[in-house]
């Protein structure tokens, strides 16, 4: 993996803003605009929800059509233009239409992503007051400002970066994303935004992304709840010049920022205390192995006794159970480690072998559970080399006051 | 549906009792004895979970050789005797052994329930004193003292009883169960043992365990999560006489028993402020709608919603959503109605129509959101004839501080 940084300094050729329109009742930085010189080749991945929201609608069909000609991204915050019916379709084209007005292309150029509460209109002219604001701020130096004008329910805004040195030299790949909460494997409500000076084409940056989402924001959880909005784009404006071949890189690149973008959201999950890595092995294949870390990272009492610093192998093993795998109880091993990295290292502790409770230390399991960061890794025997890894956070009474009180 | 009564005087034949042994800390009930004065017929559900409890191990193979002699069922709180290898087979045979010699029968014809911490081996020291003491005081009217000895994390105890007049007399169906979190559609960390003085052969009787554990046991949630012990015991001992033909009402009688208990193992459910009827129509069939009404059901988002007394019709729409049916979101609606009933009537509030928030009043949603029992009603358009019920409750502060602290 290449080195990521936690920054955006500038992507050659996009120009970007965050301003403040009013969506907010708070007067926060509620609209985004990302703007590039030149056309772009562009991909998609979007929320698999039946319930689409109408942005999620409009883009789709705009990437299956002009993939290779993006020039800008809209997304405000603060409302999700969801079960809007056909007048929230009209007011995202409007949206659109109005910033390939001030930037002067064609409006099926433009894309545009919402977040925020469901089922109400945009307010148009506090729309019409973002573009304009955002136009007048266009910089290639405010990368920071505009991943804090896409947050919701988010503490902190997220970014990450990756130079790549080629023999036609270097490039960069960045991205922006939000999400706290309603964060489940199929990526929940959360937004994305990944650039690329790189140039590659429309068919393979898609394959590229797909690839990149499905090992990162579709590998976390927050609370197993997905939602209509779920976004992330990649542009590629190719400024630095076509290096398809010199590109080798690429995806590596894609998914470390992708990757740790993911992993910033579990870390800023709705009440999190705690970033958990659930590791599955020997699992029959690398589906199941995923769907045995999701059931462990999606359970209510796993998550509530991590929050409580309780080593509860109990729940962890009768989670799997119930993930619907075959498996053979008797083989199972768990051991958890802590820090990010799971592992077998000298400071895990193996809580539970074949099947049965080891006579760990309670208090050296209690030690590692109350660190920020935990790893729980699970073998599962000799089924099959299947393996996964999935981030996941803790469930707090923080979590249950975030969203019992969301909308008032 | 007949009349349910919330308490059991007697079951003729079936003699109870439940004491403290010291398996619980605070020196509370914790174990349980029924004992039947004649061999019954019996049947079973078990976890679907793949780690299952030494107990239910044992149970499914009795049940398998010997549904036609069952006299008496052991049922210790405290102990889950799950994970707990060989020596938890060799305890849970114990048990019966040593059930069998007190009470005058054969080793194989007593089952054993437990439910618990699980890794822990049976304290058999204690499990043997809590015969003695149980098989001193079997009487034919300890059930609420029965009832009340199977409670874990329960508030309170879980009974339910129908009398059925037939031409050859009335005979009882009774029940009690205990369970409070780890409540999924299927089962989750619950116990319940039904008792009848009808006669029904060992096989009918099993159909009929199966179709009312469907529609009851099977239709709850409180966390979604499963536990490895979860076990539904249905006893007939037939002393009211061979009255196959008049028995047309046992499966009436038992779905009621077994409904009543499995709403109040929700209503009970951990940090519970409300009970919640989640009602699917127009599905494309039965199956899919259960499935999308489990999805809205276990939602942590929808259920932190209920605690927060907040209509939030778009998390409920997009949990419907991503429940991986087919949907058509221009045609769901959707109503919430106060109290047990879902419906369609004078004082439901229609949120959501065809795709579309409706004009309620915010004021009117909160006083429905506000009463302890509120329904849902969600119908899909015209894609099918498909319906479902679930309940379910909220997620409070409660559920979390009860599950951070529970092995503490």
């Amino acid at each position: 993996m290449v080195d990521v940084l936690p920054t955006i300094s500038r992507v050659p050729g996009f120009q970007v803003a965050g301003v403040a329109c009013g969506l907010k009742k708070n007067g926060a930085l509620d609209f985004t605009l990302i703007v590039s010189d030149t056309p772009c080749t562009a991909a998609g991945v979007f929320t698999t929800n039946q319930v689409k929201a109408a942005p999620v609608l409009v883009d789709m069909e705009r990437l299956k059509r002009n993939p290779d000609r993006i020039r800008a991204v809209a997304i405000n915050a603060g409302c999700a233009n969801a079960c809007t019916g056909q007048q929230g379709i009209d007011n995202a084209l409007q949206t659109a239409r109005w910033v390939a007005e001030r930037i002067g292309c064609a409006e099926d150029e433009v894309l545009v992503m919402s977040t925020g509460v469901i089922g109400t209109q945009l307010p148009m002219d506090k729309i019409r007051r973002g573009i304009d604001l955002a136009v007048e701020s266009l910089s290639e130096n405010n990368w920071e400002t505009a991943a804090r004008a896409i947050m919701t329910t988010d503490t902190r805004p997220k970014m990450a970066s990756v130079n790549v040195a080629t023999e036609n030299g270097p490039y960069t790949v960045a991205g922006i994303a939000k999400g706290a909460g309603m964060i489940a494997p199929n990526m929940a409500t959360m937004l994305g935004l990944l650039v690329t000076d790189a140039y590659q084409s429309p068919a393979s940056l898609e394959v590229l992304l797909r690839q990149a989402a499905d090992a990162s924001f579709n590998r976390i959880v927050v609370d197993g709840d997905m939602s209509t909005n779920d976004t992330v784009l990649l542009l590629a404006n190719g400024q630095v010049g076509v290096i398809e071949a010199s590109a080798a890189a690429l995806p590596d690149a894609v998914l470390s920022v992708s990757r740790k973008l993911a992993q910033n959201i579990v870390r800023d999950g709705e009440g999190a205390t705690k970033f958990i890595t659930v590791h599955i092995t020997g699992a029959p294949d690398n589906e199941t192995a995923r769907i045995i870390a999701n059931t462990i990272a999606t359970s209510p009492l796993v998550k509530t006794a991590f929050f409580g610093n309780d080593a509860n192998w109990g729940r962890i093993v009768a989670a799997a159970g119930r993930a619907g795998i075959p498996l053979q109880p008797e083989k199972l091993s768990l051991w958890i480690t802590p820090g990010e990295e799971y592992g077998t290292r000298l400071d895990s502790l193996l809580l539970f072998e074949q099947g049965m409770p080891t006579h760990y230390s309670e208090q050296q399991a209690a030690a590692i559970m109350s660190k920020p960061a935990v790893s729980i890794y699970l073998d599962c025997g000799s089924m099959g080399n299947g393996c996964a890894t999935v981030w996941t956070c803790d469930l707090s009474h923080e979590y249950v006051s975030i969203n019992a009180d969301y909308r008032s």
